[in-house]
């Protein structure tokens, strides 16, 4: 009596691709310390490369997300050439206003029209690489905020945000688009200048149409209903990104899942109610994690599994019988029917799905047993580590 | 040296007009006990006796929000008569669709149309006490939520909610308002229906003009700054009401201002930054409060006069001084001005400012003096005192 | 490729036994409303033969827990002997402080010596009843606290606390103990006597060996590793008992394992890791639920359910392999064996072993189909339903 | 009518010596970016000289606590000497065992017994600078913890951790102490080996009486009330210091106050309650602070200030009057009482106290005309910067 997948659930689970994030593949850590570990890529190629293994192993991660500055090249055709050779693509371009002496007190919101101006054309520059990359997605995370009450006028930085974003937004073109993210909390304590979805839904919504809401797994309050958002921005239309890690407390960003699973399980159950998954979707799915402790590549690995895990557990709902349970008001019932799914073992339905597809029933294993770990880091001798800094 | 308010403060200080809530001169308690006190009133006329003290002796209690039923009359027209008689007015009309066996499972976004349909009526026969009573503003709290993941349709509750809300709103008449409560827990705990300000504003925008945004200041996540949300709301054109109180830890409806003072001077330095105490602001200041082991009347009292503290206090944030260190990236001259405000003792010039307008200077001490605890402990006896469920 | 039960894990399993609530049947809600049940019991005895089922269909729950006054009655050898033949025990008895007018301000570390002693001969009633009984543990669950600063005296409060406690502590003979239960929160919202388990080591330490922690998971602030204090106490050997339910934000008092299903397998590894499954452990297991909008026996069987079900698949933990990544430093394999048993499906190899003993295989399908509930709506026709007040 | 000190409470202020962290003069950062400033010291003697403005302008802060590695010099003697010529000592020793590659899975806890050698070695070298320097206190942070559940053997970690303190603490002499720190959070993200003071509390205890809790104003849970545990530690005789800082979600260090002045008043006010102010207290305060983005000596000097300030509007308490109303049970007349010193501006006579003392009245304008900030921003260029890792 194993679990079996539904032909529908299949072909969801063909669809599934999850962007990586090439700045998994360096060095973090936490204020207190960032530990180097062996085999670290040196430049975005051995960023790629790393990325370009979880797909190898897993079918799941066809592009890899960059970052700018850390991901600067001279030249992105040959940055692209090289993904392709690899296996996959280059994704979304994330841009960056929080590493420079200049953004100190913010750059999209500061007060200052000087530095305004360096962090518009920062976003400007990064719009030129999505042209030469030919990235869809713009997303753009601000680190603006306040540290102690009284420091900045909270109103002045919202309206100063809505002009700057205009500006970026005028200048993309095609069906580029723009996604904010949000985020409470980090690096600025007291506020920051995109703190909710509301915020962010009421800043895109003032932009255009392509202009979208990008969330982050941990970057809510405690005690927030995350599936709630992900569902109330399916129905507005403007879910364009997912940021995936997971956390116990703060901005963890661990390993996707690896906190509160059944919390995976509900998210992706209301994706998938909302169309999220449906040919056509608007949303991305990317992870955005730091490995402080763990290998990266098998980290990457891991979580793009548990995603695909998750999706296959929640496409076991049996929707019939859940709005039969929801209309009686039959509570037990619903939640039983609903917790059937999340309780139920895919492991060996997913192994048999990745071997008929020419992929390793077991990824994790699959990679640590290619000898991948074992030639980077005897190779990546000397250099600089990447990390968020470089 | 004392610290004295300058002419453009006492104009906004004459303006304010905090309404106070007819269930806070009831028992009110905890689901392991509402305690019983002496003197509680039995009816809504006895509720709007308590209330007129606190106008009496503060001035700063114009009306009386009521709920319905907790309030119903058979006659509107002597109800407000009776509250002229006692120098205040009827203010807010409240619904209450959380409280019938019927609503176990929601009012407005219930499954059932027969159900929906009796929770819209309920808001139209509010809309009819309105009329009756003058009052300008409907409140909206939802009770609605779920328990259990699974339990109920997320997604369509919304659309549900949409769709009774929109028959209400096209009720409304004149320069009468909706104005939707968020609040992202209890008494449901895994879901609720309008969880935060970004639920509220995306269901009000859909209505029309007329429909706004109430801010609880306790139905936050812990760790949430709430003065962005009030800026965000005065800016957006939607911050209707504020239901004021303090907490602790979760919707402890306390005195307002009395678990974190300096939250509430934010607060308050935001809604005048935002224009929310200028001539024919939008913004209606209420409280919603439990007085579960203290006095009742006092300790609505001392409620207003908190809220008179913290404006008079963030009366005196000296702009131009704040504006200059926030221009100049000054982060402890800009919280230093800020702070200034805030340690200030304005208490002595209150005393001064209420004494000129006939207004006894110490409002508590004048209420003890009063006798009118006294006799309503002498004069109530028997009958059933008020609380949350009559 | 079915999961298997281990014969040690048979030999936990068969020892396992999980106290249910008598309050658990009689109606529960929140400070809003308080919804009623068809069926619902009237009195103690109609309480234990509800109780009495989910130990017939599950074979998990052999003692009900009994709450004073909630449960109090003229005879307790009649009422064992009603429960013995119903198949069930008499387990823990509960104190209840909190629901007389006298206790507004506190009941064991009341400030008035008359209080404190009514207080305390309720507890000293309370163990004449275990006498009669045979019940071993007192647990006393304290909603002493204040709702505002300066209200009371935190320090002499905690010295009367001991105090009371030591007069109570003489007064058990033979093998009782005394179980301390900490909250954070609620129904005092300023603060609460015995807040953390600090607190409540701190107080059973100064009384004897007799005097243990009593660790509900429900009563914990946002973002506390609730495993980590199951650790500890049992480290420190003052893990007395456990009160199960499971919350999304507060004392949300669901079945347990609803909302984090695998915070609840964390905590039961380290239940088995530290002895506390071992013969003869310290630890009763025991649920403290509230059924506010389900049907409430199957809410009890879906909950010992639960415990038995997350039980086995911490059980499955390979330790060996385990121990071993752990000690090599290796966080993705050390995780990944972890994982393994909690994504493990228990539930086919649960329902044989169930059947193996003469146990329905599916309990909420043998209860469903028992015809019970039925059977009490039809009969509980009148008198008053049971709820915390009664 | 202006608020006075009284003579005790004069007799108190003059008592108040506040550490100040040597660290808190070097960079900090967030995880994102540590920002440099001009004038940053780059050694122990140019922090120490930083440090000693703070006294000079406060007479709060007599000692510098130092933190080994970071101030590691070859001769302690010449430090002390020099700290003596600026007028000022140097104080508690803090350890670090986690920013060395070896300690990535723990220093006092670590599975492997060379590198928990390595890290009981540290703190043994710490006491030997204790002798040389006199300072009385070590103080114990660990960052050990571990990032996933089953990374690590939680029990094994507590148990090794006894071990390495009792080796520690074995080896201090004359009235030299161990302080056990507790986070609940940060750096590790899944548990911490100290997360909470009843952790801290039962380790000290198993130690000795010269082993004591360290109370971090910014390592606690969301909701948690802190004064108890003030109240609970002096109650129980192990509060062995502070480390001051204030927060909005996390760890934020920032200035002590800023968050939450009621809250920092709610503490001093149980410090005073419980005798750690008064004379030969066993608590030292401490500053524990990072100045990302404002200046640090003024940033340490509104510190100190804060503390004094609160501590005078604590020592404003009329414990008669609350006493009464306390007993009396009138909880609006308590909560009176205990606000009314919160409220009072004590600002103007602090000034008053400073200059009666030779000090400035207003010591942030003192400081900031001393043209001390201009003259290490000449004179400190090249070199490297201090920071948390240097």
């Amino acid at each position: 009596m194993s679990t079996q997948l539904t032909p529908d659930a299949v072909t969801v689970l063909d669809r599934l691709a999850i962007e990586v994030p090439s700045w998994a593949y360096g060095n973090s850590g936490t204020r207190f310390k960032v530990f180097t570990t062996p085999g670290t890529p040196r430049d975005p190629y051995e960023k790629i490369a790393d990325a370009a293994q979880v797909h190898a192993h897993t079918g799941l991660a066809p592009e890899v997300a960059i970052h700018i500055p850390w991901d600067l090249v001279d030249d992105y055709d040959a940055l692209s050439a090289f993904a392709a050779e690899q296996g996959v693509g280059i994704g979304t371009v994330n841009s960056n206003t929080f590493q420079d002496d200049d953004f100190k007190f913010g750059g999209l919101t500061h007060e200052d029209a000087v530095i305004r101006r360096k962090a518009v054309d920062h976003h400007l520059a990064c719009i030129d690489i999505m042209d030469a990359t030919g990235s869809r997605d713009l997303k753009i995370w601000l680190a603006d905020g306040s540290n102690y009450p009284g420091q900045t006028d909270l109103r002045g930085r919202q309206d100063r945000l809505h002009e700057s974003l205009q500006e970026i937004y005028a200048r993309l073109s095609g069906d580029q688009r723009l996604v904010l993210e949000y985020k409470f909390f980090e690096p600025a304590f007291y506020h920051t200048d995109v703190p909710d979805w509301g915020t962010s839904y009421a800043q895109v919504t003032a932009l255009g149409d392509r202009a979208m809401v990008c969330l982050d797994t941990g970057h809510h309050a405690p005690g927030t209903n995350i599936e709630f958002i992900v569902m109330q921005l399916l129905r507005l239309g403007r879910l364009g990104s997912f940021d995936f890690n997971s956390r116990f407390y703060a901005d963890d960003d661990l390993i996707v899942g690896a906190a509160d699973p059944f919390q995976l399980f509900r998210i992706l159950f209301e994706v998938i109610r909302g169309g999220g998954m449906d040919e056509g979707t608007p949303v991305a799915f990317m992870l955005d994690q730091c490995h402080n402790i763990e290998d990266k590549v098998p980290g990457q690995i891991r979580s793009v599994l548990n995603v695909q895990e998750m999706t296959a557990r929640a496409l076991l709902v049996d929707h019939e019988a859940l709005r039969a349970a929801q209309v009686a008001g039959d509570v037990l019932g619903a939640n039983a029917v609903f917790m059937d799914a999340f309780q139920s073992d895919v492991r060996p339905a997913l192994a048999e799905y990745r071997e008929a597809r020419g992929l390793p029933a077991d990824p994790m294993a699959a990679y640590a047993g290619s000898g991948y770990r074992e030639r980077i880091v005897a190779d990546r001798v000397g250099g600089t580590q990447a990390s968020w800094g470089a």
